[in-house]
């Protein structure tokens, strides 16, 4: 039974609650704290993002299309599907000699509904370009291109969301590589945007993004491509997420401080270079992501050195005040007393 | 320790889980089943509207106004703000001599993401009717109405949220009368629309509702105002929620043999008049109502003798399938083994 780790309080009592598990490993694979089961293993979804990005830059399709920051970024992406965001996706695309069209990913409205709203009123339909994935894609597209060599791209490049095709055969090696676990014995599913998705235990997706921290246990095109792309995320944090995403806000104040990333159904993970540590969070409900963010923040708190900005920002995220219609505070979502007193074992 | 009472599966694995609690209970008070601890008092939220709502009939105000189904399926209602909802709302304070200004409830856009996106396109805002409460708090004001008597209605009902108006301290008395638990002493939070929301164990809203499902142990006037109600919420199931929504698709189907109501983090109410039982659920960790929904249709399965059409509906609900954005089949979120088992032990 998993504990506590996130609980929602109103008036004087506890309303609802949020039980997890959670793992702070370094990059030889020890915890350094946990709680609950981080031995069962858990379909990570878009939170390793990162890790499914390494062969775009391990393979040399990075440096071969002339890929940016902005572009490398949102290769790591659940983006809001802004404007700026579908911009430089389709620039990808382009520089590929692909448009949206050999996106797989399908297509769906922005989850932001402000950016819902705004395109409703510009009369914009969403498209594969829209859709939170569709940098991730775009990845996998250049990724394609780089291994079609001469051959028709498009032809070679169909199909690419599927397991046995050599795109994605590529990144599920590098996610095996990355956190040591096998993935050849392990469940599967299908994530939401048509790849497939591997169950692996918080232990080692933790101890991945240790990896991806410090380089270390990572083979010399995955260490280089796990830092390259940490600094383009450094750089353009907007592209990760967008306006008002735990992501972005986090990475704007901490730079190459922090790298984290949330995924569907209470999934987060994240690298703290400075420690030289990874974490791995999952929430027993999933659902969204209001308790995974507000872990996270508190994990953030519990290792990250913070100045006065930072920790002011970072205790907004792991203690929040709940508003209600009119403005008044009716109670807040907050880091519940056992994961406060996880990073003071330390 | 609640049991698992709704899972998602992803692949062949269970990838979240929800846990809570479920009471069925006659109107004497005899809980029929149960899982989890039915004894904790939860906030019920929205989910008690229609015992909130007894005042507006049993006051004399709805026959004073000339209120029709539709106003009192309304102020029952957590509504989606389209433009039936909010066009009945306003009719409804037009009686009482009042228009939105009245309304203390706080503005917000739609749930529903469609509406937004047809509120931006034709560029309309949101105000405080398109809140899903508005029609509940026109039925206040319809009460406040009735208080008045001769005297400045406005300046009677100014405040009306406010737990020691007369109009609210109505609202509180019928709410501790249909569930025989003292709010005098019991925990007290404000709800997203202001109002005082107290905690109440869930073995006393279930009996609530086996009172409203059966007129037995209410008092007269509560007891007419209950069927007023529930008839009036059958006859426009759509007024209650509105497209899509779990509450008007199960009432759309199953008229008056089942009255539920949905409210905020997890919680969900029924009557079931025909086997003279009321249920509470609670789902532990809040959030949003996807595990409460699936745990109501599976209450229903269990206890409301469905036809073959009805049965498919209710099976859609409890056993819901999860598609990706291309419309894949990726897992189901379902009615846990022994929430099933709880109907089947009668």
């Amino acid at each position: 039974m998993n504990p506590i780790l996130v609980e929602a309080v109103r008036g004087s009592i506890r309303e609802s609650a949020h039980r997890g598990a959670i793992a702070v490993v370094d990059a030889d694979g020890m915890p350094v704290a946990s709680l609950g089961d981080i031995e069962r293993p858990i379909f990570p979804r878009s939170a390793v993002k990162v890790l499914q990005a390494l062969p775009l830059v391990a393979s040399g399709a990075a440096e071969q299309l002339g890929l940016g920051d902005e572009e490398l970024a949102v290769a790591c992406a659940s983006h809001n599907g802004e404007p700026e965001h579908t911009a430089v996706v389709a620039r990808m695309l382009g520089r590929a000699g692909l448009d949206a069209g050999a996106l797989e990913c399908g297509a769906h409205w922005p989850y932001r509904e402000p950016i819902q709203r705004q395109m409703a009123a510009a009369g914009i339909e969403p498209t594969a370009l829209h859709n939170n994935c569709s940098g991730k894609h775009a990845g996998f597209l250049c990724v394609a291109c780089r291994l079609a060599g001469g051959a028709d791209l498009r032809r070679y490049a169909r199909g690419y969301i599927g397991a046995e095709h050599p795109v994605m055969k590529g990144v599920t090696a590098a996610l095996q590589a990355a956190t040591g676990y096998d993935l050849s014995t392990t469940a599967r599913g299908t994530d939401g945007c048509s790849i497939p998705t591997y169950a692996i235990p918080l232990r080692h997706l933790a101890l991945a993004f240790a990896r991806v921290a410090t380089g270390v246990g990572l083979r010399e095109g995955h260490r280089r491509a796990a830092r390259r792309l940490r600094t383009a995320v450094a750089r353009y944090p907007f592209m990760v997420g967008g306006t008002g995403r735990f992501d972005t806000r986090v990475m704007e104040r901490l730079g190459e401080r922090v790298f984290c990333k949330v995924g569907a159904e209470g999934v987060f993970c994240a690298a703290f270079p400075e420690r030289g540590l990874g974490v791995a969070i999952k929430i027993d409900d999933g659902n969204n992501a209001r308790a995974a963010e507000v872990a996270m923040a508190a994990a953030i708190e519990a290792y990250v050195r913070l100045d006065d900005d930072a920790a002011r920002l970072m205790r907004s995220l792991s203690d929040v005040t709940l508003l209600n219609w009119n403005g008044i505070e009716v109670g807040a979502l907050r880091a519940s007393e056992e994961l406060r007193r996880l990073g003071k074992a330390l």
